[in-house]
């Protein structure tokens, strides 16, 4: 097996984000992807260990904040370079609220999702949320992995998917 | 809600195939996305109306090629805008096997997958497979969806999740 064929998949640049107990926390995230479209609902993947995992179990609801190519690099390694455990992400990266929930401001767009079903595997549990708000924050176009690898060079924390590592 | 804020998610342009009882079929999708990395899976979402999804139901089994921006966008359209059912696309699109299943040979890339587990929501289902074999096919950048719309000037399939006609 060629692993370098799995890179060839196309994925945005994500902060997917929720309360825990009233605090504002999230993490960055690769894999999200859309699975319905009336009602909309929205798929992610967050790994067991990322601590964003379990306050979404906890709230039952998350945020996507779609990033763009102009939002602040420094927001990606904040939300996926250290944990929400002991950081207060959103104390260095300004949250906006809708409905509810808090958003990067700094995003291009951002989708909030209640719950409805999950998928568990060894390492992720994939999330399906219904969607309950969604809405363009500003022009942009959105940031893909491939240009944060090739434009803003950035790498994979341990904990994503596309963790080239191991 | 603004719907036009899902359609901010990054996608690629995929044809996810399998057999039907012998005879090689497939349909496009966008929704793919890499879940864990040790062992490698990925999920992937199809339409209930598909009959691509009754087909891996019955196989256990299928196969992403990843399209590239110099595949030809025919293959999109043969893929995209039939149905398995009545149609032999691979009779239109030139096949090649790897690990036992039907892959498109102008792809940039492939992967195939064994069903590990399975989420359902009201209109698709949504496949977890273990990565059984995976490799570049040849060198290209893959297509995105955004370079779909935006290049090629596409249309979303009405099985689409990411469908915009209603």
């Amino acid at each position: 097996m060629n692993k370098s064929a799995l890179y060839q998949l196309s994925y945005g640049v994500y902060v997917v984000s929720t309360w825990d107990k009233g605090r504002a926390t999230g993490c960055t995230a690769n894999s999200a992807m859309q699975i319905t479209s009336n009602p909309a609902t929205i798929a992610v993947s967050i790994n067991h260990d990322n601590y964003t995992n379990q306050c979404i179990q906890d709230t039952g609801k998350f945020a996507i904040s779609i990033l763009g190519e102009n939002t602040d690099p420094g927001v990606i390694g904040t939300f996926g370079f250290y944990s929400g455990k002991d950081t207060d992400k959103f104390d260095k990266v300004k949250p906006v609220i809708k409905e509810y929930m808090p958003v990067v401001e700094d995003a291009c767009a951002y989708i909030v999702c209640e719950v409805i079903d999950k998928m568990e595997t060894s390492s992720h549990t994939v999330f399906l949320g219904k969607v309950l708000d969604a809405d363009v924050l500003k022009q942009d176009t959105p940031m893909t992995y491939a240009y944060y690898h090739k434009v803003i060079k950035g790498t994979s924390p341990k904990n994503a998917p596309t963790y080239q590592g191991d």
